[in-house]
């Protein structure tokens, strides 16, 4: 239905008959959200699922405070990287014993960068976007200083397209999911494709997609994953990442963190390291146990719907923003540049803007929460999880005003803040 | 005061004067304790400061869920690994500046050998011990496996004493400053004269130190350091870890995982990896905020006492254990394999015993909590912070009295767990 032939009643009514009809709409309930507020930075730090306040208080009373040492094994804190990684993998296509939650995205780029190189050890070139999360870049340069026959080839500069970039002397192609600038979405399984004929290994980084865009790594014939459990997993601040491996590749698999969970007896205390089978081999030292605890509460609050039903509403829900606020953008010079085409994206609408900062500011003003990317970049991420329609339609007119009034002119919008 | 030539009444009478003039007394409030539980295994996981209780409830429910991204600057979460690190900082002798808390003590001793390899770039051996606690060695050989010329030289393997391992082909010496067997103490600054003579560079590690011993790193010349903070500095299960590295190394200092928060701009989003100045350089990732935030409890409930009061008490604590417990060792088959000597120990008690394991279980049955490391060694920590005289004196009564009585054959203690 287009919105556009409707009057200001119409759309109110066409709106709440959207939220009344959504079969996701009870899980809403499952979060906190602060009162007034629209969330829509939900791909920077998702919100807390309220059952993690009470899982956290079991963490700290009763599994650290009372349980003590005993609590590795009686509160399964030693299984959690595999218990959390098989839950976690399911979301994302993988069937269980090839993810773990454990460390840092950046660190577990760096194991996977690693991982794959080893798999190919006559091949010399990292293929990766020029646009990407720049952790990953700045990671992939860390593993090339290493090796001097390493060259680094990057979408955007040394070609225009990454697959012209893919031939036989690629070792690894370093991908991600959904763009976190555009959220353009990749064909994973057709670049899998060309990676693979090509005799490369892939590795995508699942940050922005997953939880909230379906990903079938085994369907797709994945090599290597990572991602992180705190955007649209909703794992809690920075919470512990995640790293998958296909199984056909646990036997040959290496990395050089080479910590003692990763060691096939952790608990022997050998002088030598013998690597644990199987995806145990990409985990490297103790996991920060309180962090990690929460993110059952995140799996918990989406892991009982489908991931096709989220989708669905994703698609819902950022269609209705988008078809909302291009009116506006196209009179005021800002640009939609998160593609209208549902298979070439992902759960974000992104927006480019001169004064983007500002306007940022003065929507975070009007308790519309999105964020900025330098130089140009307005993001909004919209969370079928905790968003409904009336969310949508209220923060597309809080953007539009905001557009329309200019007042993210006034100087209060404008001083940048030290982090963004 | 020779215990041994009083009678029962008297030593309670002696236990009770020394508690009672016990200037540390007041921190055992500061500390959750389980009733009835001795807690001797504080050398594995300390256990919760109260503190830490409210802490989290403030980080999860106005941090995280009311706070959102916000949180990363206006509740400080982007600085905690400089402002804990800091802190930090202070009790193992290291001005500002030269300490973070961030990543695992594995990934943190990756960081530092590669960081001190390339200090030494024209050398090629790497000096560790034997009886290391395994993952440094694991994670040497990880860092080994990457440059083929690089050999590993354990004490104990290729010479019984380290300091004959130590010559001009030295890049790195990596050592634990308190055994975590034997609870032997190194003296740091006679061994770094040592390094330094041969014109290598040290790697500390302080896990079993950090909280309880006094260290000085820049006083005894340390160039890097590593520990973990869930032991003495009782920060919470699987906290996150810390890594030092003396300010004159700094402009010099570079290492592989370089991540975006080892970016000298990390919210400029540049494509290329421009490092960090100082200490900075060596963060990786994104950190594990609520685990992180616990850091701050843990460090709080010692930080206001001096360390040279703590070591005191530590002393007093492991002299009376081991005074209470050597006649029934010596006539029951184990041993005290902990230095007496104050210089030449940290602060745990290690006995060796054919049937340790059995031991430990029966004396965690009487709610006496320490642990046992394979093959045959008993371990009891002893916490100045949180124990006091009586706490030693009950404990040492149920070791004599599992020793002497053989309860410990008594098949419901000898069935090992996965995990310990």
């Amino acid at each position: 239905m287009n919105l556009a032939s409707l009057d200001r009643a119409e759309v109110a009514s066409e709106i709440a008959r959207r939220d009344g009809a959504d079969p996701l709409g009870h899980l809403r309930a499952r979060f906190h959200l602060p009162a007034g507020a629209i969330y829509l930075a939900g791909n920077s730090l998702g919100p807390a699922p309220v059952a993690a306040f009470s899982d956290m208080a079991v963490a700290m009373r009763e599994e650290w405070a009372e349980g003590l040492v005993r609590s590795w094994n009686d509160a399964g804190w030693f299984a959690l990287v595999n218990t959390l990684g098989n839950r976690l993998g399911r979301l994302i296509g993988a069937a269980p014993g090839q993810t773990v939650v454990c460390d840092s995205v950046s660190v577990n780029v760096y194991k996977a960068l690693h991982a794959a190189l080893a798999l190919r050890p006559d091949r010399n070139v990292i293929v990766a976007e020029g646009g990407s999360f720049p952790t990953d870049l700045y990671v992939a340069e860390g593993v090339a200083a290493g090796r001097p026959d390493l060259v680094l080839k990057l979408e955007g500069v040394d070609a225009p397209r990454i697959e012209d970039l893919i031939d036989e002397r690629t070792a690894v192609v370093l991908v991600n999911h959904v763009d976190y600038k555009t959220g353009e979405l990749r064909d994973m399984a057709a670049l899998n494709r060309l990676i693979h004929a090509k005799g490369a290994v892939a590795v995508w980084d699942l940050c922005h997609s997953a939880g909230v865009v379906p990903v079938d790594l085994d369907g797709a014939g994945a090599d290597l994953a990572i991602g992180c459990t705190y955007k649209y997993l909703n794992c809690g601040p920075g919470a512990p990442a995640f790293i998958y491996a296909a199984a056909r590749h646990h036997d040959a698999l290496s990395q050089p963190l080479s910590g003692w969970w990763g060691h096939a007896a952790p608990f022997a205390f050998e002088r030598g390291y013998r690597p644990a089978g199987g995806i145990q081999r990409l985990l490297c030292g103790t996991q920060p146990i309180l962090s990690m605890r929460v993110v059952d509460a995140g799996l918990a609050a989406i892991e009982d719907v489908e991931m096709s039903a989220l989708r669905a509403k994703s698609l819902a829900l950022t269609d209705l923003f988008m078809e909302l606020i291009e009116p506006v953008c196209r009179a005021h010079g800002a640009t939609i540049v998160t593609p209208r085409a549902h298979a070439a994206r992902g759960s974000q609408v992104s927006i480019t803007f001169d004064n983007g900062y500002a306007a940022v500011q003065a929507l975070i003003a009007r308790g519309v929460i999105g964020d900025f990317r330098a130089p140009d970049m307005m993001r909004f991420g919209f969370a079928p999880a905790y968003l409904g329609y009336a969310d949508v339609e209220r923060a597309a007119q809080a953007f539009n005003d905001v557009m329309t009034s200019g007042i993210w002119r006034d100087e209060r919008f404008a001083k940048r803040r030290a982090v963004t």
